[in-house]
């Protein structure tokens, strides 16, 4: 950046696709042709039909023959069916202070469920067993609300991810202090891709680990908007299609919703865009990070990356091509891959912030 | 129908849509392009788009420049958002005993919401002005939810009509107790065709009558899956958009849902399909009137008829072209057409009942 | 009543206490008594003191060694307490339309719970088997809440009673459909003292009829504001102590809800002081029967009659002693006595009612 | 201590009053005679009733002309009624992270409201104005709960004390930010008397400093079991009576709490006792603070203590007269005076701690 500011900096052509957030994308053309492909005729309502039991096949394939598997439209919707079968009476909720739940749903669980959500400290967006050790207090003490439910983010709303063996004794320490454990996979597909890219990959850190409950994203990764509450432990299933409807979250025509998953599943095609777009973000990372005035706390495990900035670039890089803020106090920002992020795309973004900066 | 009932009678080609719902029906192909046109590139999440701008213009364009509008998934979503919007605490909602917010949606207004229903008895699904009269003993009196709300649907659960004067008289009666009028349009379409096909019927029945809050279906007459919480007055959209996201129906990719919308009301084309279904419907009901055995209470004013059939003959038929039972009691069944019935499917559906009972 | 209405007709002395309601009565001797006692020194808040202690084996005394009690301060909240510990994700309650829990608690299960209630017709306040039965068709549609919990009450808000049958078979009928029964016992004094007056009676249309829970008042027959929830399936009590404090129903210096209790149970005053109302009922009825002008449906079968009186009776007869309306279209009122009801009362009110109309 | 651990100490007598709870005093003389006298024949539940006017007028003499006060019965009822005519639709209450509200409920807020909680972390359960300001980035983004009450804890659950200059600072920039205050005040009492021990006192830190709502508590410094929700701003009682019963806290018999109030508030009772029990826990604080092992924060401000001790020898203090942990990781306990501890209970507990510890 030179030293008289009031020069605009000549920058060079923005990307065809911002940074903005993987939410930003639109859907796959595997997808685009599984809906129009089920646009045909009628087909019964609410599930009754065949889209419907190909996605539900789909998910016993994933996670194993047990598995039961319950559409709906949104993530905050999953969390909160999820939850909502999930949580006895006087039950409270473990996540963390970072959780998608309870910080970006609006007071959806409480709203919806009557729920206490008991946030824990973490500088990752990761919890440890001994977080919940330490709520061994709170058991059986009529003045609490009981620890029920631990549910975790994978990759988390940091970028971070648990490994397999993490979950695992997060899920023994749960269950050992009679607790159940939900698994907020919006990102999945990342996180999957990140840890293995394959399905027994996803089994590791999921029906192998422990995990009773998955929220299963696919939209993120390039849906149009398809989530699913998947029971890895079927026993906790059996008010699950009243708990859907109760918290708006039955569709109609479902095998649009189907359709969708159908797509995704088939040839783990939702894990190979997880894997694209996290590939995107370690490019735009190797590109960025020699730049001068750019700084990294670390490598991206999944699609973001959070590079610290100077503080007088980033406005014009953002109205140059746009982004979010993350942490305002250390001038942070996230720069987030999607499924349809090109190299191009990345190779121009990381030319503009180096026109700016240097 | 012969008097060996052990020989099968032969019956005609089946038509290729059944009667089912209109839920069964797919998406309009102006809706498809809609959605197909959306998915170029990147636009931001949560309703910062272009698309959403349109949608939200166009229904300012239908109910005037107060209007305020707010995307959401489904049918159960949006009554739900918009009463969560609408009561004051202790209010209860007063609607019919047939009404969708009291019988099929498994509980959200009051999962939701924690809100009581004071659902009243009507043969025809019409609540009518002294029966909200007949609950001002209520008003004041601390040991009762106070009603707070009057939740009706145009048209109704059971396929019939309000008229523009009898909603100005319950909006009349409504206000003058202090209450709030919501109107679930998950079928708006087939009434405003029936009441005069043009957007004064729309007018003449909601704004100009006095209502608050509109939930506008789409997804019926041929959307994907696309509804709206329409504020007519707007002061009472103040906590819209956090209550939205509180009760789950914040979509992420909102375009997909506003280009539906787009497409839907330009030309007013949800009310073309809307007329369609009706017509559809009256077609049904002419072609079987006077086929032996079977009898109408009543003509039908939308999309819907509910004739009683002789009980030997419903499962034959059923089986052979699937609709759905009414009122078992009175071997009444209900066919319902959609936006994509043709005239060859009505008139070999009646060829069929006509096979079966002559 | 002279034919001049305006010479004002000379009444006799007024009772000394009206017949308002049970409520308006003040506490039994025996309850200040322990009250008093109990207010010595200190004790361990929140039922941690022997007070509690020995309320708790009062209730194993009269319903058996398994039951688990729970004190709390009223009615409404151990109603809703109870139906709290009941209901599963997605259950909806089965009432009558005269139900304390439907009418009278201003939406507090549906604020407290979330829970759907499902009120029934009936004209004597009870419910019989087939209504539930009648549910069967909403059993596993998720469309539907689903019936969960039946809730009767015992005595009825119309001053009915079940027989011991009776209640039989509805649990009988509520088991079979998987269903649990509540029973709304804030007038179970009453009820048991007209049932046979000991506790084989109360056993009889409760834990020998198959009842699961029950709100025990005591407030009603002579405590300052006592109540208690009982389950008689233990099972049914796992969450019980985390449910009561969650819907405000725990007392810090519970020794003096216990104390109330002690009281109450100790030689069955409850059932005596119950009894004592009733007949006090039972003579009003009789000394008021054959008055002209005065017609009743029936006689009273616990603790209040329900006459219907001439118009241009009613007040100048409340303004001389007062009592509440019943349905205003009968011109019925309703007389309610209580446990400190003395003979001298019915016959000053019974003398004033044939002043006013003879 | 000795260095023989296995000879148990000599130990003074007991005193008659151990230092477990406020909650663990019984009921005052005053407000037993008032009880008593209530109890004189027949008067209309539900306030409807000579005491609860009386009392209401008290609460008008204490806090101004245009409050409204309304009785229920315990301090959670009464916070859980005060926030929940508080809240808009999608409202958070910012709380300290040790507020009761947030802590001791058992979840009540979120179950009987649907409300979100948003606990700061502060070491003084205190909270400051910069604590709000920081939450501004949450105001109109749907995506979060929006700050909309703001509820402190005077005296605090760590017995500190906000001056009235310190809660004039958070309701500015409260109300300037566009939330309502509410003030726990369960000890209220304590703190009026620590700051000045008059009405005026009072009034500083409440109605004129801002303060919107209060639960006034009468529990703790000497009744039975009776608590208030007092409005300072009218306009938020509208719908306050039907809260009040929506979340159980309606008393039937009224007049009994009422009375409670009568008494606690003629002649400033309620504050010569709070003063009485904060006089006694400096007179416990000044007895022990130079014993050898007994180690201290800070004197008291209130009814409480929290010194840290020997951990050997804090079961064997418990053993001889109870009290509960406070920190078990800093061998912290807490000893809590009432309003009935007599000097005599504090020498005596004094020299017991001294005979086990020098």
């Amino acid at each position: 950046m030179t030293a008289n500011a009031t020069a605009p900096i000549p920058m060079p052509p923005a990307p065809a696709r911002a940074f903005a957030s993987d939410n930003a994308a639109g859907a796959h053309p595997k997808v685009v042709e599984a809906v129009l492909a089920a646009n045909e005729g009628h087909a019964l309502a609410y599930g009754s039909d065949e889209w419907t039991g190909r996605a539900e096949a789909g998910f016993r394939d994933l996670f194993g023959p047990r598995t039961q598997s319950y559409l709906v439209w949104n993530g905050t919707g999953a969390n909160v069916m999820a939850l909502g079968t999930m949580v006895r009476p006087g039950d409270a909720v473990v996540c963390s202070e970072w959780a998608h739940v309870a910080v970006d749903e609006t007071g959806a669980p409480e709203r919806s469920l009557g729920v206490k959500l008991l946030p824990q400290p973490t500088a990752t967006a990761k919890l440890v067993p001994a977080q919940l050790e330490a709520l061994t207090h709170l058991q059986g003490v009529q003045h609490h609300a009981q620890p029920g439910v631990v549910s975790i983010t994978q990759s988390t709303e940091l970028g971070t991810l648990y490994t397999a063996e993490e979950v695992a004794a997060l899920c023994d320490t749960a269950h050992r202090m009679g607790m159940r454990v939900h698994l907020d996979g919006a990102r999945i597909a990342n996180a999957t891709a990140a840890l293995g890219g394959d399905v027994a990959a996803l089994r590791s850190f999921t029906v192998e680990a422990g995990v009773d409950v998955v929220s299963f994203g696919a939209t993120k990764p390039g849906a149009f908007g398809a989530e699913a509450v998947v029971y890895l432990d079927p026993t906790l299933a059996e008010r699950a299609m009243y708990v859907r409807k109760s918290v708006n979250q039955l569709p109609s025509k479902m095998r649009f919703v189907a359709a969708q998953f159908e797509a995704m599943l088939a040839d783990d095609l939702w894990i190979r865009l997880g894997d694209h777009a996290n590939r995107m973000a370690t490019r735009l990372y190797e590109a960025t990070k020699d730049i001068p005035g750019v700084t990294y706390d670390a490598p991206p495990s999944v699609n973001s990356v959070f590079p610290m900035l100077p503080p007088e670039a980033i406005e014009p890089l953002r109205a140059w091509c746009f982004f979010w803020d993350w942490d305002v106090s250390r001038h942070q920002v996230r720069w987030m891959t999607a499924w349809d992020t090109t190299e191009a795309d990345v190779d121009a973004f990381a030319a503009g912030v180096r026109a700016l900066l240097v």
